[in-house]
């Protein structure tokens, strides 16, 4: 009996009813395989744990985690109680940088019992593979002088072999796939990087000769994604695009509620990380109506980590035939809470037992 | 008898057919007036100019357009011929910086006789201002080592003066409409100016108590110009974010190629510079099917820069009854020409003649 030892942090808002709903699916789906088990081991690490200890996790906390095969995480932050790039740099993007999870892999497609507010149907699929470890996402940079003539400074910093990683991963994603590979650029605004980032996407595409490319400046795409999503198999984006494109990749499947996301350690020394595309959501959190889809497919790609793509494929087909057949919560146009959806999904699961 | 000088750039691509349909209107513009007239001398700066003189424009480029009532500019950039980044910065982006146009004004609403991919009818109706002259469009950075270990870096530069000026603006605007701005952050994982973009923006809202406001990270600010693109009346952004909301905002209106922008020098020491937001879109060039609209939606927002805003607002109501009549380029629907179009839009304002 495989037994899967699984960190689980609920985080903030709706990560705390999110998270024990897809913890349930997950149970359901153990139950399908027969042979396999997971351990949640809980940790409350959030917003509400620095009001209390000044910190948004205990100074040992990466060490504890570290032993786990993965950490499954809801969302994190509230900005009535701890700012934004305190709460998330001390816990959510520090696992993603000391944990090396140097990919966030982020899927979008066309999914069945939605209503996109595209109004034409596009039976779109695609991956984002975001560079999750570098980029604009940087501690490098600071302020200088006070009042009016304050001036902060913040560096995007691009590494060769972070660039060169992140693409090198969509393109041999985009071979078990459509073999097509778009690069995110925006080398005619920005001077120095992002020139630097079209040049590598020039030489790795040499190593790759079966798969086709297109690049396209930021701008651009992110309007291509609304109005002709479809021409998409991989994209790969840096850090910020990547990050402003799959919220947009929730919005045309029809809710970022149900968009889900994997952190990858690609060298295989640190657990990887699974999280949900969407927020905290604090106006939503405590009424029992926050979508658990995005979690739950989230779940899907934890399973897919593990090898169980069987079971994962079967996860995300149960999961939109409960939404096509109407379970699902407001925002998606439905009337179930968190707990009926997951309910459902769990129901039809074990039919598969 | 008024008569503005203007400096015409039709630049590279598209441009080159979409400006000429442009002056075609503005002179219809100036014959239903009747006290006003325009004197356009126009500039071959280009990628092909590049080609044949090693530079974007002469070295005196900038003392020419410097004494010109305003710059009327097609497209820049054909990355066939010229990097884009060294045609934009040669160009483009050098004419905003070095004639201080800091802030651009991008507005977007419901168009008729346009399908808008959205499938529900929003009748949104906002205006992006961005910041135009710093942020994360600098030529600050650079880069270190070669082959696997290159680094690039680049700096993104936010000032409290060019911070607080482009929020200004977009207060003192929101006041002439619907009294709300929406401010477009990334303070939760854009660690040094985000926050500082933030504090500013809280500092300047106490000046203007009867302006609501709203802020949003760009990632879901993105999608929501997608799923409630109603919600916003001015929205203030850093250079990048403005650029990638605005073309979603043409996206939203069912093409970029509508979408117009004015590049403002507000301390009136040099001209202002009036582009569409589209590209050059070398692509379709030289098929004579461009799309006007957004060259001539700008030379409205000209004709509102020169105060003749009653016969700004006759224009783009013509150019909308025009599209809803179907005389329409094909990228919207339709089957005429740039020159069909323009035209038209000529014919009919004559009648108001
Ligand atoms: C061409 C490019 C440099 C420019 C920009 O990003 O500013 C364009 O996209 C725009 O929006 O005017
Ligand atoms: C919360 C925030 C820092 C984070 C990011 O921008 O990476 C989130 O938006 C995401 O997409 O995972």
């Amino acid at each position: 009996m495989k037994k899967w030892e699984i960190a689980v942090i609920p985080g903030d808002g709706i990560g705390k009813e999110v998270v024990p709903a897809a913890l349930d699916v997950l149970r359901a789906v153990a139950d399908v395989h027969g042979g396999m088990t997971f351990s949640f081991t809980e940790f409350p690490w959030s917003c509400d744990y620095y009001v209390e200890h000044g910190k948004m996790m205990p100074d040992d906390g990466l060490s504890i985690l570290r032993n786990f095969d993965a950490i499954f995480l809801g969302a994190v932050g509230n900005p009535a109680l701890v700012p934004d790039h305190i709460s998330l740099w001390g816990l959510l993007l520090k696992i993603r940088r000391e944990f090396e999870q140097v990919i966030n892999i982020r899927p979008a497609k066309y999914f069945r019992g939605l209503s996109s507010p595209l109004a034409e149907p596009h039976e779109f699929d695609f991956i984002v593979v975001r560079e999750n470890s570098e980029g604009e996402y940087s501690e490098v940079g600071g302020r200088i002088h006070r009042g009016e003539d304050e001036i902060a400074i913040q560096n995007a910093v691009f590494t060769r072999k972070g660039t060169e990683r992140a693409m090198r991963y969509a393109f041999e994603l985009a071979q078990k796939r459509k073999r097509h590979v778009t690069s995110a650029t925006k080398s005619n605004g920005i001077f120095h990087t992002m020139p630097f980032w079209d040049e590598v996407f020039a030489d790795v595409k040499r190593d790759y000769p079966d798969v086709a490319t297109a690049s396209y400046h930021i701008d651009a795409l992110a309007a291509f994604f609304v109005t002709r999503p479809h021409m998409f198999d991989v994209v790969v984006a840096s850090n910020l695009f990547g990050d402003i494109l799959t919220d947009l990749g929730g919005a045309i499947m029809g809710s970022i509620g149900i968009a889900p996301a994997a952190n990858i350690n690609v060298n295989g020394k640190y657990p990887s990380m699974f999280e949900p595309v969407h927020g905290s959501a604090p106006d939503i959190y405590g009424k029992g109506i926050a979508n658990p889809i995005g979690q739950i497919w989230t779940a899907k790609l934890m399973l897919d980590h593990f090898g169980e793509e069987e079971l994962g494929a079967l996860l995300l087909n149960v999961v939109e035939e409960v939404t096509a057949d109407g379970v699902k919560t407001p925002d998606i146009g439905g009337t179930a809470t968190t707990k009926e959806v997951a309910a459902e999904i769990c129901r039809r699961l074990r039919e598969h037992a």
